[in-house]
């Protein structure tokens, strides 16, 4: 498809301009994408805190400067306000609005943050040859809260929601290695096996995101989620929180590569 | 020597009772030494987010509550204002006073930061039998200024500081290895080779600590240093800061396996 072979710049144009509105994933493909949480400055420091703390569920690729949408290391060129197809606003921590551009919504005092997101990861796993349950059947990743409490920061608390992927127990430590090699995109797994162990009652029910298969001879490995922050930030109920729509990333002008450390 | 097989706790309480005020290189072998920067909270976000936009100077291992002295995650038993052997204040950005404890400087609206420190990757090139020059010459680690650019956030800016170690040839890719597996205490080199390249004109010239040898058939390599926070803080010239003397460091409850990536 020609969308996966865009450079990330024309990527957002397309965006920018809506014609693209749909999920993200495959789109510029080999570039970084990100989720997007924005907050008032006053909770920045804190946030910032509770992502530094609890680095496996929340990465931090970028921060804005307050006030500015420009993202200037991940992508100076981009505008937060209109290059993702889709944006939530949540008030007091409740949705209010699905909306696909929020420049009317934007103030002088907003921090935007850009968090690693498990597409990276996954590109890694299928370049090894190892499934990813949820792209072969083309649902969303089942995603579970645990009874692992992230640290806390000022306001910010709350458990740490995780992914889950069926690996074949023969890929299980090379998935491990693999992903340990991605720290700023989730890293390695947070578990393997048992899910009461982690506080996960029924696997087929899921918190987030949609049911998969798993087969005879595979492992239940969980990794820490982009969507502990959004989570623990509703928890804190701010006036305003924008996020990205689920899926509806932001695209970076790094590539994955970037992140390996080894 | 006694003192290098006890206990971080038992360590901080000879610290804290003036029963050792000199540097702690040795001191509770193992265990995890840190750099200590003490800010406003006024500032605690730009350095926050400094830090994590130039994570090999800046290597962010715990972050006190506003007004807390405690190193809740590093060292919960113990106290910022008392447990270290040495600290100094800059007022202005310049050093005032050189003192043994803080507890009549420590304001409400402080902010400590414990960073990373290269005694813990040093530790792990001596167990890969890779020299380590400064310890043999009993001195302080070269360290100089470089033609480097910090990633700027806010008020806090300037050139990246690097330390320099020389390795023999064939150690070189093995000394690459041995401190990528340890991202949280300034992790793999910056630099290895030709020391123009990044803006050092003379390594018998140190612009901080002390010359060493360089024999024949070992190339300089260098690793991004912790005195880069401390400088670039010192530029912003805030009213009161305070640090760590020189190799007078935190003892963490952590040990530097910990840190280990992979």
């Amino acid at each position: 498809m020609a969308h996966s072979h865009i450079k990330p710049e024309e990527a957002r144009e397309m965006i920018r301009s809506n014609r693209w509105n749909k999920p993200t994933s495959g789109v510029a493909n080999g570039y970084t994408q990100a989720n997007l949480v924005i907050l008032p400055k006053e909770l920045a420091f804190e946030f910032l805190l509770f992502c530094q703390r609890n680095p496996k569920p929340c990465p931090v690729l970028d921060v804005t400067e307050p006030g500015s949408p420009i993202p200037e290391l991940a992508a100076p060129s981009a505008d937060l306000r209109t290059d993702l197809p889709g944006y939530r606003i949540y008030r007091e921590g409740k949705l209010a609005e699905e909306v696909r551009e929020i420049t009317s919504y934007w103030k002088n005092d907003m921090v935007a943050f850009l968090l690693g997101c498990s597409f990276s990861f996954e590109k890694a796993l299928l370049q090894n040859n190892i499934t990813v349950r949820h792209i072969e059947e083309k649902c969303n990743v089942p995603m579970y809260k645990t009874n692992i409490d992230c640290v806390k920061a000022g306001r910010f608390e709350g458990p740490m929601v995780v992914s889950m992927r069926p690996i074949p127990e023969k890929d299980v430590v090379r998935a491990v290695q693999v992903t340990s090699r991605f720290p700023s995109v989730h890293g390695a797994p947070v578990h393997i096996g048992h899910p009461e162990a982690i506080g996960i009652g029924n696997l087929d029910s899921p918190d987030f995101g949609d049911r998969v298969t798993i087969k005879e001879g595979e492992v239940p490995v969980f990794w820490a989620c982009g969507v502990t922050p959004q989570a623990v930030a509703m928890n804190v109920k701010p006036e305003l929180v924008i996020t990205h729509s689920p899926g509806h990333m932001f695209i970076t002008d790094w590539t994955d590569e970037k992140f390996g450390i080894l």
